[in-house]
């Protein structure tokens, strides 16, 4: 038995360092150098070429390198195992930092004192009051959920949008279609925390944009396929938003001529607000390996018809 | 029975809002339309002009209009009442904001991907581990222990150092000049919250940068008088140090030929990391009046020979 590891970005000698300390008994292959096919049961991967995974006749379970699992969806060919999406604290709290820093960046008013700096203009603007700058958190999954903790510790009004019906301690809660409206309305800095999948694949557009309160700030640490960027240049250019702090882009790497880079209201990085470390990470799938080879259900299995 | 306010950066009629709304029995006058000397039993200042102080005979309390009151005895001429400084959880709150601020900011790297945003380029350094960024603060009152605990619940090891022994739960505690090489050896991002006083003026030096590891980081949200800038510049220019965050300089506003406006590792605000909220701010005030006035001693009252 042997697990496969396919990805572009990931480094498999950290994964094998990895194994090699918690999971010595894990025999960890890199593809395209499979060995024989009959002994893969497992695949680690992080966007898989199509047809891949298709081809692994003893194939059990498929683990996602990441939190979201619409890179291995995208594949139509995928056999019928069940996918892992990755559970990780040190994940999570790499999430909770870099939303933090977004939103401290926007509240403190950050895109203006740089502008100041810029041209040696020594200005006071007015105090910024946490408790009137409204939060909110599309997305409660384990990483939502975390981030809305954490800005609520620090005094923000924090409210959440999910799909279904749900609560969460603490968080003024939103769902469904007919709770967008009045969530937007609300919201002075959107945090974008959603899986991408059939139903929220371009959701971030210029219809939803004009729902939020003027000034309003967008964040987008999940999938850049949320962002109709498109709507989202025309919102900044027009003012409709006061800036966006963007991990993620419609095509990564973001292509040199994408006016995104140069917008004085725009801050990105590249899909690094959540890094997985091998040393942490593993843990989860060598369990869920075990669990696999012992004939039980892994844990963190997505549902398919909702793609997370 | 009157109170006089004196600042050239604060909003009178802000104040005078703020006493009408919760202490609407304060007579407020406002420098230098003081009305009868004799009336004047409070001031509440901000850079007093030396000398007015003195020349108020019936004086029995100086309120401070921030955390810190070196600007109070700057004036040789003060007299020796008490001097009280503001201690409002509403300041406090943004203080812990804008030290969480700088320091996920040099965790994860801001500096670094401004630089490649700037010239698109689409560039993921490896990932940041919290565990290991160590983080050590200057200066352990009650600003400083509510950024020590704020930066430790995100996961930062977190120390600090104070002038005289005592702990804080849960924080590494160093203290005096023997504690202060120790400190700086384990401090990868330093946070300065001391109070300015004869013995902490220019703590900020080339001998002090020289003791913390490489590519450590500063942060100054205190007072100017803390940092020797000539030293600092040097610091960065050579690498000693990996970047800085300011929000005070030796000379406010820091004129227009100082080199730190375009150090491309310099994070410059204009002295806004806590800005006093007359709205929350003039409880503790109003309190304070009222048991002056009934011949009690004040809260918060400032020792004059340590100077905070």
């Amino acid at each position: 038995m042997a697990i496969l590891f396919a990805s572009s970005v990931d480094d498999p000698e950290a994964w094998r360092a990895a194994f090699a300390a918690r999971a010595p008994d894990v025999d960890m292959r890199v593809w395209p150098e499979t060995g024989s096919l009959a002994d893969i049961d497992a695949a680690l991967v992080w966007r898989p070429e199509a047809g891949m995974l298709a081809g692994l006749p003893a194939l059990k379970v498929v683990f996602s390198l990441g939190a979201g699992v619409d890179h291995i969806f995208a594949d139509d060919t995928l056999p019928g195992v069940p996918v892992v999406r990755l559970v990780d604290p040190a994940l999570t709290s790499q999430m909770v930092e870099y939303v933090a820093l977004a939103v401290l960046h926007r509240h403190r008013r950050m895109d203006d004192y740089r502008a100041f700096q810029a041209r040696r203009e020594w200005r006071q603007l007015p105090a910024c009051d946490t408790a009137s700058r409204r939060v909110g958190i599309m997305g409660l999954g384990e990483i939502g959920r975390a981030c809305a903790n954490a800005l609520a510790g620090l005094g923000f009004p924090v409210a959440g949008w999910r799909r279904g019906p749900g609560r969460v301690d603490g968080i003024e809660c939103f769902h469904g279609a007919d709770g967008l409206a009045p969530f937007l309305a609300r919201t002075d800095i959107l945090v974008c925390l959603l899986p991408l999948t059939r139903l929220t694949e371009g959701i971030l557009d210029a219809a939803l944009f004009a729902g939020l309160p003027p000034d309003a700030y967008v964040v987008n640490a999940s999938r850049g396929g949320l962002q109709v960027e498109a709507d989202l240049m025309a919102a900044l250019d027009s003012g409709r938003l006061s800036g966006a702090w963007l991990d993620v882009c419609r095509h990564e790497p973001l292509p040199p001529s994408s006016p995104l880079w140069r917008h004085p209201r725009v801050t990105l990085t590249p899909h690094i607000a959540g890094q997985v470390l091998p040393e942490t990470a593993v843990e989860q799938v060598a369990d869920n390996l075990r669990r696999v080879r012992a004939g039980l259900a892994p844990r963190h299995v997505v549902d398919p018809a909702r793609g997370y």
